[in-house]
């Protein structure tokens, strides 16, 4: 068995630290972020993202398999933290924590990995682009979706959701691990997205194609913007393809990730 | 100018009992909610839903069109309160307040008001019902889509949360007041929709076919059930059609607003 150790106090600093890591500037300074639950915790290990420490509190496990986790994670040279039930309660996001949280490394890519990344593939680029998603819901959940069709990456433009939000990792349900992300400006992706000749699709209510009437099979980035504003100037202006999302009912757009999903959906139905 | 009658201390018993419907059990005692927002209490005039009471903080307005709307929810004979900061920070349950707050009376319709629905109707039917949908935000996001898409009504079974959770209200952004909802048993209702002759689509991993390869254009009722367990098994048993959504990455899931709204844009897109 992995060696552990024990925390019994919330007055410990280490706790007071993990707490912290809820605040985007502490994770920033660390460069370091939470990751919580055992299905997060698995996905992250499946995919052999590097996890540092690893708090447990055994009287709150759900399962049967945690320990089987917990030795995989501490065979690849994480530290094991025992805690007591007050003190993981303090250092869990979650209503019902289930137990486990990790502390992981933050990875960041940049456009030059995402050259990288495409060289390795066959099929037409499919790649999505966020140019201001406000809501680490929302963010988590197209990352679901983006895992879900396969994308090839998610482009985070001029951030202002951080991507390692402790609510992000959550709705995404540890899709974080095996979406490539990369981070950079809207200014850079549109040059980059130029130079690759990747169209890009715009969704505006104004547009004048439905999203099931134009060609998705083109080497594609779909662009999407806030729920509120959509995309900003430089990306309608730049924008190859319009389409709109019919909408029949008294609201006039959908929640941002779903109405991203249906798009990310539709190439795939095309490239069938 | 309406009457507007001045609320200044957080200890008078109305704010109170105004708190109170925050939670199930108060709302249900007095069949009445809660409409926060500008957009929200817009649309819920909009489709002519009575408003008993608007609590009002002026301070708090961001726009330019709140007295248009509250001259014209007083003109139907709401009472008007107007509120002191601290008195509406204390009833808002957002955290960035608009400075409106409705109490509206529920409304509960049944499945004899699905008969009336449909006998105005020439399409063929398109229903969703809703097994077990536990987070307000998602029920919410899925009345959004509802109204998106026109269904001619939401069916919710065997209720688990609450429409009239203020958070349902919220991520509904006011469709609540669009979209029919209709309240029953998963008894009740299997046995209407086959009365009905009104097919039951499920989706499911274990599915065949996919879920743009059946024919939506039928008398149509898509079933979702909880994201973790999907429909029960007397929902599974009755299914007409069962479709899967192709997941092509590590989680074996989409969010189930996401899911269900792929579903109901793949009705809208074959019916065009």
């Amino acid at each position: 068995m992995a060696v552990e150790l024990e925390l019994a106090s919330v007055q410990n600093q280490r706790i007071k630290d993990l707490v912290k890591l809820r605040d985007r500037s502490a994770r920033d300074k660390n460069n370091t972020f939470l990751i919580e639950g055992y299905r997060e915790l698995l996905r992250a290990t499946e995919k052999n993202y590097p996890i540092e420490q690893l708090y447990i509190c055994r009287t709150l496990f759900l399962g049967e398999n945690e320990e089987t986790l917990i030795a995989s994670i501490s065979s690849r040279g994480a530290q094991i933290f025992a805690c007591s039930e007050e003190v993981f309660r303090k250092i869990s996001y979650r209503d019902r924590p289930d137990g486990l949280i990790g502390v992981a490394p933050q990875c960041h890519l940049t456009l030059s990995d995402l050259n990288d990344i495409l060289k390795k593939k066959k099929t037409p680029p499919f790649l999505l682009v966020a140019e201001a998603i406000e809501k680490p819901g929302n963010l988590g959940t197209i990352l679901r979706s983006s895992d879900a069709v396969g994308l090839d990456a998610l482009i985070i433009c001029d951030q202002c959701t951080d991507i390692y939000n402790p609510n992000v990792v959550r709705a995404s349900v540890g899709t974080l691990f095996s979406v490539p992300v990369i981070e950079t400006s809207s200014k850079e992706a549109l040059k980059w997205l130029q130079e690759h000749q990747i169209g890009i699709l715009a969704a505006t209510p104004s547009a004048e194609k439905e999203f099931t009437q134009v060609d998705m099979r083109v080497p594609l980035a779909i662009a999407v913007g806030t729920e509120q504003l959509g995309l900003s100037k430089q990306w309608m202006q730049k924008a190859d393809l319009q389409v709109k999302i019919p909408m029949c009912g008294m609201a006039d757009s959908l929640n941002v990730a779903t109405a991203t999903t249906l798009l990310l959906y539709e190439v795939l139905r095309q490239r069938k």
